[in-house]
């Protein structure tokens, strides 16, 4: 097999890792796929990470150990961040979005794969030390940031449904108040679908009362799983009281006025300060 | 500003196109962020491209011109697309997936976040030469892979809903039969979700008789789409005729037997030959 030259192997790893965020990778891998020593490979993950921190592209890390090796964790900038929700504030704010009953046309933008991976990236760094085994959100539009932030993470994304499938076999299900609504609604998750006692992390794309936010806390109770967090993409900021305490909204939605077009949303500055 | 050693300006190149696959950038972009003469870039995007290639990491594209620049295109080997897809039906056949009437629990492997990325990047090679706008699915369970469909090839997604929002602004509804079960179904996307004219790809995690594939096609008609394509991440191989044609599965599902405990699954190895 062929050599490579030091910038060929940094080329290599630097895709293999942001490939693949909080996966563990051996020298040895590295050593064998692109055929040179370990001592080697150790000297370019140096420059890699070096020039990672410098730029804020995300952390590599080193584990040191027979079990150690490199990983690269998808970490995104307090600057990098805050763009990223003041153009997505921006975008929102467009009075043609707002639809009658003063919601907000959204469904584009949190479900754009660009969007999504961004938020996921925000997500995870908000969560970053806490153990989280799994993403765990209640389907539809939640799923796209859900499923960016357990990969940023690298852990599984469990889905919760609004009804019980056939096609996924015995089930847990619990009923919840929506606050928004006033009405009880369903969730179901399959006992397959998680093992017992594990950390989660609940994310959704939006939150008003909190009315599922807390039906997905409690129904982690019936798999005895531990929450280690709740982030969510946009929050209302009325009603100030919401039906669970200790989440993490990335923006804050003050306000929709039908009569003057107006969208007042912000970014949750906080958070990067 | 610092300058950057080629190896380290490599790396920050690499990083940077390949979180944003099929999105063109200047050369004067990098020559701006790292510090360096467009020749400087030129030659750096040289090297990454070649051990790219030699990798098969992915495929890094010149566009020349005034408007031109560099971008990433997430292509995946045959070879490494095969191994993932035998990698799947292996896990998809362990017997204790078989639920009481001959289904199949997958709603962990398909929403796992590597999974998903990964079928998403097959997916997106199948259809590379198709011009796409939008991908489209329906929820649930296909969302994870139409996302990272729609992100390798660097377009929105659009998802089509089981019932009509009223957040979601005035929408078309259309009926539809699912083959499985012989019912009348409802498929509804906002006005909003797309533009009209325009070229899309179908995706969906799961095909039996073809009745959602069929619905999403007939919905796009009220879009005045052009179906590109339509792909799946499994069908059945009965009912051998389907309700649609022209459509790419990645793994077939010839059978699931309660009794014997047997799951027959395989790659459509068609694809990559």
């Amino acid at each position: 097999m062929e050599r490579f030259k030091r910038n060929e192997r940094i080329a290599a790893m630097v895709k293999i890792l942001s490939d693949n965020p909080n996966r563990l990778y051996s020298l040895n891998y590295f050593a064998q796929r692109l055929n040179a020593a370990k001592s080697t490979i150790s000297e370019d993950i140096v420059i890699a990470r070096n020039v990672f921190e410098e730029l804020d592209l995300g952390r590599i890390e080193t584990v040191p150990g027979a079990a150690g090796g490199v990983k690269y964790r998808s970490k995104i900038s307090a600057a990098e961040s805050l763009d990223f929700l003041k153009g997505i504030a921006k975008m929102l704010s467009d009075p043609g979005r707002i639809i009658t009953g003063g919601f907000l046309y959204m469904a584009d933008v949190i479900s754009n794969p660009q969007v999504a991976y961004s938020a996921g990236r925000v997500l995870a760094g908000c969560f970053e030390r806490n153990p989280v085994r799994y993403v765990v959100t209640v389907e539809t539009k939640g799923i796209p940031i859900a499923l960016m932030t357990a990969r940023a993470l690298g852990v599984p994304l469990v889905i919760a449904r609004r009804d019980n499938r056939v096609t996924e076999g015995s089930a847990v299900n619990i009923n919840f108040l929506s606050g928004s609504t006033g009405r009880i609604q369903t969730m179901s998750l399959s006992k397959r679908a998680m093992e017992r006692g594990a950390e989660v992390l609940i994310i959704d794309d939006f939150m008003k009362a909190g009315g599922t936010a807390r039906g997905m806390v409690d129904l982690m109770k019936e798999f005895d799983a531990k929450v280690a967090g709740i982030g969510v993409m946009i929050t209302t900021t009325k009603p100030e009281e919401k039906l669970i305490s200790n989440y993490i909204p990335l923006m804050f939605l003050e306000g929709v006025d039908e009569k003057s077009g107006k969208v007042r949303i912000k970014p949750n500055e906080k958070l990067f300060f």
